[in-house]
Parts: C-alpha cells; structure tokens; sequence
C-alpha cells in the first residue's frame, strides 16, 4: 500500500491544511517519506461530524454485525502484512518480534472484544417488572441498559504503536461500545498510524457501516488535540501518554460548556517491594528478573518498575550488586523519539544530580543517536520522604532503590507514593505477614497487585486493571486494558412503561439477545 | 430526644466554633430550637481524619456485618418515632404524609442496599485463571474485584430532608460501597439532621464500627462544604441541589492536587412530549394528571415536569386549557425555605418578563409568607429554539408549553435541549412512528424515558436511573437512586498470582462469598 500522507475522514481521504509531520529512523535519524500535513479547525470539525451523523445508526447496530466489524478490522489489519511491520520498525526502532507480537495482541483485543459485544454483559440489562397490586403504590415497568456515551477522541500513544494507537484498546473498546471514533495520531509514527487507519476505514466500508464511524487526523502540535477535545460532537477522550498531555486534554475537557470524561492514563513509577524472606533466599534471581522487566522495550513501558523497596542489610546489597551487575551489561536500545530520549537524559540527570540518589550502575552507552543507557541508582527512604521530586517518572529504563530501616518504614514508603498502575510484592511464605501490612496501602494505591512477578507485560483479559488512582490515570474506577474497558464509554438508560414496539432488542420480554438480566435484584444467565 | 445543635464527629457531639445556623418553620415563619453552631477547618479536618482512620478496615467488613449495620441505620431512624416527622414537618412545612412515606422510603433504600451488599454483585468478581501451558506465553492468574473508593462527602439536599439528606441515597450507597461518610447538613432542616445523624451514630456503635464511618457537619454558607471537598481524605462527593451549587463543589474537586469524582445532581426541566393521537384523544386526561405532577411538593422535585411540547391545534389549545383551569385552582403550597421560594418568585417573573412566554394560568397566591403560586406558560417552539434563556430551570410549580409547528420542530426541540434527568411520551398507538423519530434524542438526552407516566415518582429498584447528561448530573455514567448508585463509590483492583492467604474472600478458590463471578469471560451465577 503506497502511503499518501493524508488525513481520513470518514471514507474520504483529505490533504491537510495545516504544519508538516515528518516520521524519522530513530535508530538512524533518516527522514521517512511521506510528509503528512496536518489537520486544522476545519478537518477536525469535519471528521467530528461525520462521527456524529453516524452515531445514532452506529449504536444500534446488532451485536453479531458489530462484533463482526472489530474481527473485520483484525482481518484488514493482518492483510497488510509484512509492510506495516517494516514501516513500524523503521518509524520505532523496535525489534521486528516485538512488533509482530504487539499486532497479535492488537488483532487479539479486536477479537476480544467481539466477544464482549456478542456476549452483552457491558448491556447491564435490569428489569423490574410491574407490581401494578402493590400496596401502598403499584410498581411501574421499568427497564435499564447501558448505551454509548457518543463520538470517542482517541489519542494514539508512542510507545505501542499498534496496540495503544490508531486501532488500539481506546479504539476496540469505544467501538465495541458502539462510540465512533476520530483518532488523533501520534507524530512519531505517523505512516503505520495511516496504515492501520485505512485497513479500518476498509473495515467499515466492508461492513457497510456509515463512513463517520472512524476518522484518522494527523497534527503536529497540540492544536489538533485541543480542537477535538473541544468539539461539541465528541463525548469521551482516551489517552495514554505523558502527566502533562494528559492534564491538558483534562483541562480542556473540564472546561467545557458540557464537561465530558477523559481516561488519560498517564505516569505511574510501579513500585516493586522486596520483602525480607525472598529477598534472602532469591536476591539474585530477583535482580535478573527486575533488569529484564526494566530493560524491556528500553523502559518505554508504563508499567516498568521504577522503584524498588526494601529493608538494608546484607541481602539488599546483594540484590544491588547483582541488579548493577545486570544494569552495566545492559546493551542501549534505541528509544521512539528524540523527544522521548532527550526527556529520559534530563529525568537521569536530574536524579543524579539530586544529592540524594547515588548512583549504583548505569548501562551501556549507545552507539546510534537515541540509545537508552539504563541506570540504577538507590537513596534512603527518609530522602524519598522527604522529597517529592524523587518520585517523578523517569519514562526509560531507569529505577532508583529505596532502602528502609524496617518494615515500617517500607509502609510508610507505600503510603506516601501518589496512584500507581501497578504494586509489587517480591514474597516466599514467611513474607505473609509483612505483606498483609503493605496490602492496604498497596490496595489503595494501585490498579493492580502482583505477586512474584513483573509488571511490565499487561494481559488483555477480563479480570485485568490497567488502571490506577490518579496521576496513574485521571479516572481510577476504569481500566484501559482487557473487556471492562468497554464500560468507560457507556451510560444507563431506564424506559418506564414504554410500549413493546418502543423498547430496545436487549429488553423486549422473552430476552431475544439472550444476554445475561438482572431480574427483580436476581442474576438470570 | 433533646436536639442539641452540636456537631456530630464518630461518636462524639462537638460545639462547632462558626457562625450560627437557625432552623425557621417556613409555613409560619417562627424560628426552630435549637441554635445550631457550625463548624470550622478544625471540625472538618477532624471529621475526615476519623473518617480515613475506619476506612481500611470498613471497607473489609464482612458482607453480611455491611448488610446488617445499613439495617440497623434504619431501625434506629424508625425508632425516633414521631419526633422525626414532626421536627422535619416544623422545618420543611411539607406535609405529615409525605413525610412519613419519604421516611417509608429512606429505611427501605437502606435495606434495599443491604440486600446489595449481600448479593455481591457489586464486587463485580473476575476470574481469569493461570494458563501455564499456553503459547507462546503463558498466562498469569487474574482475579478483580472492586473496592470502596474512600471516604465520601454527602451534602443533604433541601427538598428530600430524608431520602436525599443524612441517611438518604448517597449516605446508604457509600456505605453499601465500604467508604466512611461525611455529611454536611442542608441549613433548612438542622433538626432532622441531627436526629437522623444520631441515629446512625447509635448504629456504629450498636454495630461495634469504628467511629469514623460516619460523621454529620453543620455549616452555614459555603465554607464547610468546600473545605470537605477540599480534604485530601476524601475520595469522592455526592450531592443533591442547585446547577450553581454543584458546579462549585466540581471546581473545588478538580482543582486539588489529586481530582476526585463529583456526583452532583443539579438540575432538569423534564421535557413531557405530547403526541399527536394521544392529546387528541385525551388531552383532558394528560392535562390532569399533568397538573397533578407539576404540583406534587410545590414543584420542589428534580423530575419536576417543568417543559410541555406539543404540536399547535386545536388539541394542544383544549390541552393548555385544562392544564390552564387545574393550574388556576392550584392552592398554594409552602415552599422549603425563603430563600428557594424568592428563587421561584424571581424566576417566574423572568419567564414572564422575557416578553417570549404567554402567561396562560397562575395559582391561587397563598397566604402564608412562602407560598408557591402555581404557574403555566406557553411559547412558540422558534422562540425556545432561539433563546437558551427559557430552558432555565424554575424550580418550583411552574411550566412552560412549547408550541410546535409540526413533528419535525418536536426533535428540533428535542434536540436542542440540555441533558435531563427524564424526557417523557404521552403516546397512543398511533403515535409510536412519532415516537421513534423522537427517541434517539431523547436517549441521548435523559437518564430515563417514560411513556403514559409523570417523571415525579422515582422508584428505587435495581433498573431506575435518576441521572443523565450534564447538566442535569455532572456524571451521565451513574444514578444517584437505586442499586447501581452503588457503582459510583467503587474502583476495580486486579490481583495477579496472589498466594491463596493473601487473596480477599471474594476472589478464594471455591467462592466463600457465593457470589456471581465472570470466570474467563464466562457469567457463573
């Protein structure tokens, strides 16, 4: 597929008016072709239209002809073949495994949430029928489902350039809801953005969808962003990226004349508490198993575990030897963007120049021009109490330990650490005890528990949080990965009384969705 | 029981520091004893901090302990016997009946959530277990469940002095959720608050709770309530009251360093459309029972039906005037307090003076100080169309009658309307094609839609939604009556290959809880 650098509205495919994006080798800083123009006032109004005229039918499509569509956009998405991976690679600088294993997961969360829409628990259908005998007052027929909020704003993220991007877990989830969506690309890969997007706009076409269910605008700046936030016709926003993107697309949404939800999830560090059983009895395994996780993907995951925490002595030294040891032999990886290597340089620099993290190893320096020198550095606890800054996120493959007196201090680390995606506990079975004293912390604190693992490596399932109170994300009672996602872009509807040729599929007598009820309070599968 | 004018934080009765609050009988204009004295930060601070310390261990009761002490909230408010009526009677002017049947229905929300508790549904449990066998990767066991938010700020409304005030549906859904409560009182009923809060004071400790569960603020002027909001304790706000007063409190939310959810319900004009056969086919029937809702408690309900729409004839003339004779021989009924019915007096005179709505009735003028003189208006739908300014909402037994050209102008109308709590069909048979061009609208629009009903009258059940788009709440995703209100005060938390001693119950192999589970996507009721 010849890439034409375009904006794509609806089946239209529109040359934008506005600044040029460039995408570039970050490994070996070429300048890739085509130049994308970007969007202005005008295009994005446009796409929100049409998102917007299409939204009525979209949101009634039956459950098999929208789950079909999602597989159909899978489909589309894996007939581009070995072209969208190379075009990722070269936009990216990922490996080509880790890139094809990303377009499995994506494929697999459309599939997914085929399912989820087939199924129809995100319908929460609830009936109470009529008590028209009850005393004091008869009951009235009242009947509730869950419908789509409207038009979705997708924000795609750098650092997984399909499953967090043009048809990522934003874009499966709102369309699983029944939401169109109009996709702000992100600049740094701005060809496989325009390769996914018209392997959707594809999808729609095949399906017979109206055109406004799926636009894709290009932007460079934050002028496209803010415009679309502020679009009377869109209703929800998903975001993953930077704390301060995030707050800014909030701020808009706030702002305004009819507030709207935003589910940005934005900075979590993913503490990683060490504690003194397994600590001792597997130090070394655990500092290989923490360097993998830290290195993976050069860092760049929101899940990589920038902060580790436990008790000093003789076996947190140990692990610290052996994790620097692991930390100096790590090769550089080429990071996404100039941006995002010349942010991770400043966040290294500022905590080795704090005064209070030392620094105990710091990896390889890269050859090509965007490297990802990993670093591990340590500091008290009582100077990570008593400074805020040490627990900003350094977005690469950078982690800092924290090392307490005692176990109280341990919890007294955990509670002072802002919202997180992730919390976890290193434990054997006599760390039961200490564990259950970080638990509530941990609890409220995080989206997500582990246990004898690494957070990095989000399973797309049905019990899975990727979430987390803020700054992790702006809206704690959400996740952004696995089928409750679907959820963030829906609403409750009751129908009281209305005749039977008025009521909605998933609530006509006889349950001819044959979808899950509540009935009366009772589950009925 | 002698009413004290104190503040009631955990267990203890505080004299607050602050400015004096004074009950006032609005039917007679005689002032209430006791004094009571608001509080100060000191208060509030001290209230949140209690509130924070009963939180982990409340949110972990057992569900059959929640259950339990919700039911003992509502035998101990039955307890206070006549003493209740009669003190909210002197303070609110509204009748012996509609105060015992809102008493009727404080204690039955109450022991609705107990049932939800128990049920568990609310747990929202998913499991999907360990695949270690899987390819290429193996999969990690996952378990969900949710758990309370934190500590809740509740603000008491003035026109439900029970079922929306201390013990009303945010204070028993909170409580349902495992998150503590603070509520600030409404000024207009001290007394009633303060009896109610003393009789789920005598609940936490019948129920051997921690103290901080719940606590009852009084505050005149805006002070208190923001500095609640403001408290980094607290978690998540709900209230019931003026579009001015929750937008403060939403401001005051988002602008802390950490941003919490606001569950405000604001304000609703209730559009009522009246179709084609079915006013020609009863006009005079819908006139009445129109009429009947438009009076019920002076017009001082959210799902007050405060816009008519029709189309211009001869049926809709009949209609107005019916509607028109029942509005003239309205009595005058007392309104809340002065405050809400000078709010009335000047919003009626807007309507009146916006040179746009034709006075068609007024009610008798009452002869007490705060009577609410009943009001219809009507307007031609191009002016509605061309003036936001008649969408205002007049709180109070007043409306307005749009007039319509055709079918077409209906959804025009219906689409420029600001979100709602209810949108309402007067249908017939012959109506439902009308109907249906006005649905999508009206989903889009309202939390609730009734056919052949009046919007007054929210049933708790598990189906209602008393909710819908901004600015009717400042959250269209929840309700505020009903089960699901519980949903508003709960956050998912994912917990990956726990050991078996430290998973909560809800998540144990073989399912202590007995509660329904999605187990690999698959419902297990």
């Amino acid at each position: 597929m010849t890439l034409t650098g375009q904006l794509l509205i609806g089946q239209r495919a529109v040359t934008g008016s506005r600044g040029e994006i460039r995408a570039f080798n970050p490994a070996t800083g070429e300048a890739l072709e085509p130049v994308y123009r970007g969007g202005g006032q005008a295009e994005v109004e446009l796409a929100c239209e049409v998102a917007w005229a299409a939204f009525d039918s979209y949101r009634e499509t039956g459950l098999e002809d929208r789950a079909a569509f999602l597989e159909t956009i899978a489909s589309e998405i894996e007939g581009l073949g070995d072209d969208l991976i190379e075009r990722a690679m070269a936009e990216t600088g990922l490996p080509r495994g880790r890139l094809e294993g990303e377009r499995g997961r994506t494929c697999g969360q459309l599939r997914l949430f085929a399912e989820v829409v087939r199924a129809g628990e995100w319908l929460d259908v609830r009936l109470d029928p009529a008590l028209p005998e009850r005393q004091p007052l008869p009951r009235v027929d009242l009947r509730q489902r869950h419908i789509a909020l409207g038009p979705v704003a997708v924000f795609g993220a750098s650092n997984f350039p399909l499953a967090f991007s043009v048809a990522g877990g934003d874009t499966a989830s709102s369309l699983a809801a029944g939401c169109p969506v109009v996709v702000k690309a992100h600049s740094a890969h701005p060809g496989t953005s325009e390769l996914v997007g018209r392997a959707v706009q594809q999808a729609v076409a095949k399906c017979g969808l109206p055109e406004g269910v799926f636009s894709l605008l290009f932007g460079a700046g934050r002028e496209v962003g803010q415009a679309l936030v502020s679009d009377p016709c869109i209703q929800a926003v998903g975001f993953t990226g930077s704390r301060a993107g995030g707050l800014a697309l909030l701020a808009t949404a706030q702002a305004r004349p009819q507030p709207i939800p935003v589910y940005a999830e934005m900075s979590s560090i993913n503490p990683v508490f060490l504690l003194p059983e397994a600590l001792k009895a597997r130090g070394g395994e655990i500092a290989e198993g923490f360097v993998a996780s830290l290195n993976m993907g050069a860092g760049q995951f929101c899940t990589n575990p920038g902060l580790v925490i436990g008790i000093k002595g003789e076996a947190l030294d140990a692990f610290a030897a052996a994790a620097g040891q692991a930390v100096k032999g790590s090769a550089a990886q080429t990071m996404l963007t100039p941006g995002i290597h010349a942010a991770y340089e400043q966040g290294v620099g500022q905590l080795a120049g704090s005064g209070k993290a030392r620094e105990v190893a710091r990896g390889q320096a890269g050859e090509g021009p965007h490297g990802c020198q990993a670093g591990l550095f340590s500091a008290p606890a009582g100077d990570f109490l008593a400074d805020e800054a040490l627990q900003a996120e350094v977005f690469g493959a950078t982690s800092l330990v924290i090392e307490c007196t005692d176990l109280a201090e341990m919890v007294a680390v955990a509670e002072q650490l802002e919202g997180q995606l992730t919390a976890t506990l290193q434990l054997d079975d006599g760390d039961l005890a200490a564990a259950r004293a970080l638990l509530p912390a941990l609890e409220r604190k995080a989206g997500r528990i582990l246990a004898n693992g690494w957070p990095t490596g989000v399973e797309v399932c049905h019990a899975m949080v990727h979430g987390g109170p803020f700054p992790a994300t702006s809206d704690a009672r959400t996740t952004s990965v696995g089928s409750a996602a679907i959820q963030r872009f829906l609403r409750p509807v009751c129908y009281q009384n209305l005749p039977a040729g008025l009521l909605p599929e998933a609530l006509k007598d006889g349950n001819p969705l044959g979808v899950t009820r509540l009935v009366d309070g009772e589950r009925e599968s």
